[in-house]
This record gives structure tokens, C-alpha cells and sequence, in this order.
């Protein structure tokens, strides 16, 4: 859909240094941190390979993520790729333009691995997609992400829930084939989607505390517990406003904004960033997909109380041309009606809606309040009563 | 585009009586209410034109509006329609199949003018709009209604602006002209879309108190000041909650609101209707509009101070395909920073995003707060920044 790759890199180096005058290196490495000295070792990872200290006042650190590698057999065979960076991207292209392979299995039905099949199944190729837990898209309810497996199959992916990875087959080097606990599936190229964890080991060895999931602890500020050391984006901790407590979520919009709040701090002036509410959109083929909040497994883990209601709806008035199915779950505390989350799956116009419940919740809103919200009403755009309100209406009952 | 106009009734008198036990009578009208001795007047409007009085015990009003026609001469000749009801609507639609007019003049550029004018420019007519403000869309500031002038000029309609009615030219009792203060317009049609004006003459005649722009006054059960009589939808008035003051809003969405908390009332049960944000969407040709809360001109007006900026981005991600251009303006308080309301004019997704500002409305958020609302993001849906934070972000600097 892109054909451009470069249209995708938002900043060159050269960009930086000539308009921001920002000195950013690339294929440099950071090997160590020297926190006492202020220091840092680099290493250049081409042409002479030199290797210095580098002195520095104050340090972000943004290493990101790194995708998750399942630590079973022949998981290091030719043809497995993760897909987390740009040039892990171009790499999975360039393979499927030239070597044009048949069957594609993809391990893990998070969003990458639900894009992934998608963009494999579009090329025309056999999908299957292994996925652990009982349904795909585990940022979901069960009963909601049993939407994105049907609407997966519709498709043509052939899912394989329930199932775990036990390893891959492998000759002469070349992954062949996926070994779950059930069967074998033969693969030509396999994705992992298996989702990412902090990139935390440099950070780890110069001392500086790791929380939730092994990611940087870190203040309002964006600093870490070491003065003068920032961290943000994958590789940094979140608070979540509804939970109160940290999370680990490595997205662009999280990390964008965790960015400019460091930024501001390290440059002189004053920004915190008040946290998150685990907001995440995806889309596969037509069916757009949304939450936000929490979900029914991590309020249990709190041991709060809840209701919850699911209603099916309309994206647009029924007789309006373009209308389509949008299934709406809201979650709210037992008794006081607080608003705890909310998920989304439905056809064009469905998943931004998940917008009004991140704000929402954000504004510390109960589902009574919600009920009489005065959202934008006109047949191209909504019932009457738009979906969130039909959800929020229902579970105002069971309050 | 609907085809069958039966569509779009809701529900059937026979509905009403069979599934909800509600004898509901067409073609009866009430043309005297008796409040001290809980009666009502009721003529039959076919068959036998029977009049009697009926006793209530409660009484609900829900009398709707009248669109507003002007005092010009001409003004009752035929091929002048204004349309506020399906009939209006059923009568201008076979008029056009029928007689197949070629040159259509719309007086006023509300959303109804704006959707008349759409409608006869998809039958290839030559159309014209005459709107004696600067820009159409008057509930919008002029800056963002000057991009509805655009967009509604660029699908060919010719625009007068800063034009008013003087009156109509009439032959053999038909209009042939629309004779504004500059020039005079042929006309084989011509719709008025000159607002609407609460249908309450039944009501004052009754003693029942009427406020903002003769609207009925409601306290927030919906309740008339006379016990025991209710109001609301378009011939009731509204408590807006930005400005703390009534307003009348004559808008599906809030009437059915109004009607739920009604009739929870009256049936013995206890609801309150907290107030509007004075939200609306329209849609002309690909052209989305939205708006919520005050417009500049309503600010002015209660004397607060207010800062505002205008953004434009793009609706989503801009290298992913059909991401279109959004326009977002944002107003909030001078010193505290409290949003007071924002305005949407752009491509497809762009409208439905003004439910992010209504929903921050109701939760009383500063912009400062908004500009770290955790919105959803994924390329085919949003930049990284959704469009209503980057204006939420030019708005902080300025508060």
C-alpha cells in the first residue's frame, strides 16, 4: 500500500542536524553506560568500527523494544523474522517479492502478527496463524476477540487457537515447518508476532532500577531514578489512570508524547506526562478493532468488582447507505458505576469511537454520566443513540 | 438514496399500540389545553372531524418546531417548501421527480439548506444558496464556515453571501424569483432553510411559561413549571453546560434524550437530564462538519475571555491511503485553560472525532489536560497526534 519506504522515515539524520541541530548518529552503538563518569561508551558499527567514551550532562535513554523470540528449536532457522523495525519490514518484502513463498505461518495473534496475516493473505498466499490463548488479539475479552477470529477466517486465515509453539522444523538451514502441540504446519516464511519486551539490558547493567516487565522505572518527569537519566517510549514504564498502578505499552502514541514531555524537561523547562489509559486500535481487512482501559482479566487481577454489557449496533442509521455492524463492550465498577474500559469490533467508523471512552476515562467518568452525553448525531455518522451510549445505557442497569 | 420512504418511520401507530400498549392517534390535533381542569381539546383532522375534550393525569408536550418563514411578499406562493417533516420531505422529493425543475434557490445555509442544496446538485440542477451571513454555517465562527463556503462552491453551488431576502416573484401563483437585496435569482423551486422556532403557541395559550426564543422552560426532570405537564424535544428548551445558561437546540439526538427522561418521570420513575454541549455534525457531498460547545461569537456574548486556534492535519497517517485533510479549532478560557469548544470541518473520519471535545466538555478538561489524552492511533485512523490534540497543543501555549 506504501510503495515509498522512505516516506515512512518521519526524520533523516541530516533533517536533524540542518534543522533541529541535533548531531543524530546512526550505526553507532551504545555498549556501556559510565553513570558515575557521565560517559558512555560508543561503538561505530561501520567503516572504522572506532570505539570511544562520550561525554554527556544528561541522557535519555529510548532503546525501545525488541520482539520476543520463542526459545524453543530451530528458532534461529532462515526464514522466521520478526517485524519491528522499519528495516525488518523492507527485509520481509524484499522476501516475499522475490522468492514469492506459498504457505506463511504466522506465531502469536497480537497486532502485528493479525496485520501481518493480513497483508500475507492479500498477496494471495495460504495463512495459518498459531495463537496460545482462546482467542486472538489477547488485549481483548475473550468474547470480543472471538469477533476478530471469525473475522480472521473470513478471510482466509486458518487459525489455530489453543495451540502453543513447540519449535520449527528446519533443513539445510531453512525453516520448513511450525511444530505446535497439536500438529506440524508446513511453512515457507514465518512471522513471529509474539509481542516485544523493553530493551532494557544496557540500562540494566549501568544500575538503573527496571519495573513492570523489565522496563525503565520512570517519574512523571520521564526521569528514571538516576538524576539527569531519562527514559521514554518502549523501552520506559507507564502509569495507568485507572489501574494506579505501572504498565509496560509500547506504542507510538504513548511514546510520542513521553518523548516531547523528557524533552521538555531536559532542555530547562517543565512537563509531566499524567499517564496512560491503554488505549490501541488495529484494523484487519474491514473489521476495525479498539480498546481502551481495562479489560475483564486485568480487573480481576485487581480483585475489583465489576459489570460489564455487550450490545451490537449500527456504525451509521440502519437505512443509511454504508451502515455496518459495531459490537460495543463497556466494563464499569460494581456499584459506584465508575468507567473501567472499553473494546470495540466493528466495520468503517467503528474503532475511533473508542476515542469518547479513553476520554472518559480520563475525565474519571461513571456510566451514568455517560448516558447523557451530547455526542454528534447525523444519519451518515451514528444511530441516534450512538453505540458507546447504547453500551453505556446497558451497563448502567447492572451498576 | 433511501428508496423506500417507509424506512425511515420508526414506529407505526400500530406499533405503538400492539407492542407498547400505547394508543397513539394520528391525525388528531390538540388545539386547546385546560389545565386546571386536566383536560385537553382534540380534533379529528379526516373522517368525521369529531372534536371532544380528553382528560390527562400527566401531560406530555413534544410539539416540535416549525421551520421559520419569513415575513416577504410572495412567501405563500407555490414551489416554496420549507423541510421539517417526512411529508415536507416526500412532497419536495416528488416535485423534483415530477416536474424535474432546473434552477433550485435554497434561502439559508443551515444544515438543512446546505443538504437541500447536496441533494439538488446530485440531480444535476443549477442551484443556488442565498445566506445573509458572511459564510454559511452560521454555528460555526466565520473562519470555519468560510471552508463550507469552499467546499460548497467547489461542488458547484453558486453562493450568495451577505445577501438578505426582500421577497419572492410570483406568476399565476407560482414562484419564479427569489429577490434578495442585490439582485433577483430565477427559480423553478426553492427551499427555505431558515431555521426552525419552537411549535409552542398551543402551550403559551395554556399559561405554561416559555423562555429562550419561545421555547418551553424545564427544570431538569423535564418538567414544566405547571406540575405535572412535561415538555421537551424541539419545542422545549435545553441547560447548555458550558455556559450555564438555557438554549433552545432542536436536534434528534437531544430530543430523544429529553423524551427517555420524560417518560421515566412520568411512569413513576426518577431521571434527570444533566444539560447539553450543543454537538452537531452535517455532512455536505465529502465534506464532514462538526461542531460542539461555544463558538466565538457565543463567548463574546457571556463576556469571558478566550484564546483559540485553528490546526490542520490530516485524518490519518498521511502516506496511508485516502487520508484526507481536517481542519480543527479549539477555543478555550484565557487563564484557566478550560476548553469551551471546538469546530470540524474536513474528509471522511474527520467529523465524528468532534465526540473527543463534546465528551472533554462534559468532563469539565482543561486543554492542558487534553493534550496527553491517550487517543487511539494506528495509520489507517490517525497521525500519531490526533488532529484534536495538535489544536488542543496550540491552544495550551496561548491560554
Amino acid at each position: 500500500m506504501v510503495d515509498d519506504i522512505d516516506t515512512l522515515v518521519a526524520v533523516t539524520p541530516e533533517a536533524f542536524r540542518e534543522e533541529r541541530n541535533i548531531d543524530a548518529r546512526i550505526l553507532h552503538e551504545v555498549t556501556e553506560i559510565d553513570l558515575k563518569g557521565r560517559r558512555l561508551q560508543v561503538r561505530q558499527l561501520d567503516g572504522a568500527k572506532k570505539e570511544w567514551w562520550e561525554p554527556f550532562d544528561q541522557l535519555m535513554i529510548a532503546t525501545g523494544a525488541l520482539p520476543i523470540k520463542p526459545a524453543v528449536p530451530g528458532a534461529d532457522a532462515q526464514g522466521i523474522y520478526g517485524v519491528n523495525t522499519l528495516e525488518s519490514g523492507v527485509a520481509v518484502r524484499t522476501v516475499l517479492d522475490q522468492q514469492r513463498p506459498k504457505r506463511g505461518v504466522i506465531v502469536g495473534g497480537g497486532y502485528i502478527g493479525l496485520e501481518m496475516a493480513e497483508a500475507l493473505v492479500r498477496r494471495g498466499m495460504e495463512v495459518s496463524l498459531v495463537e496460545q490463548a482462546p482467542q486472538v488479539m489477547n488485549t481483548l475479552d475473550p468474547d470480543m476477540g472471538a469477533l476478530v477470529s471469525e473475522a480472521l477466517m473470513a478471510v482466509g486465515v486458518q487459525l489455530y487457537r489453543e495451540e502453543s509453539l513447540q519449535g520449527f522444523e528446519v533443513k539445510n538451514g531453512r525453516v520448513e515447518g511450525v511444530v505446535t502441540d497439536q500438529r506440524t504446519l508446513p511453512a515457507d516464511i514465518v512471522i513471529l508476532g509474539m509481542g516485544v519486551r523493553p530493551h532494557t539490558a544496557l540500562a540494566k547493567r549501568a544500575g538503573i532500577p527496571l519495573g513492570e516487565r523489565g522496563a525503565i522505572v520512570v517519574d512523571e518527569r520521564q526521569q528514571t531514578e538516576m538524576e539527569g537519566v531519562w527514559a521514554g517510549g518502549d523501552c520506559g514504564q507507564s502509569f495507568h489512570l485507572v489501574s494506579r498502578k505501572p504498565i509496560h505499552i509500547a506504542l507510538a502514541t504513548v511514546a510520542n508524547k513521553q518523548g516531547k514531555v523528557a524533552g521538555i524537561n531536559i532542555s530547562g523547562g517543565s512537563a509531566t506526562f499524567p499517564g496512560v489509559v491503554g488505549t490501541a486500535v488495529s484494523k484487519i481487512c474491514a473489521v476495525e478493532v479498539a480498546r481502551t482501559g481495562l479489560q475483564e482479566r486485568e480487573i480481576e487481577r485487581l480483585g475489583w468488582k465489576y459489570v460489564g454489557e455487550r450490545i451490537e449496533s449500527s456504525t451509521r442509521v440502519e437505512y443509511y447507505p454504508g451502515a455496518g455492524e459495531i459490537t460495543v463492550k463497556v466494563l464499569a465498577e460494581k456499584g459506584s458505576g465508575r468507567l473501567l474500559g472499553g473494546q470495540i469490533v466493528g466495520y468503517e467508523g467503528a474503532a475511533k469511537r473508542i476515542d469518547i471512552l479513553a476520554t472518559a476515562l480520563h475525565g474519571g467518568m461513571t456510566v451514568q454520566e455517560m448516558v447523557y452525553l451530547d455526542l454528534s448525531y447525523a444519519p451518515p455518522y451514528s444511530p441516534v443513540w450512538d453505540p458507546v451510549l447504547i453500551a453505556a445505557r446497558q451497563v448502567e442497569k447492572l451498576v
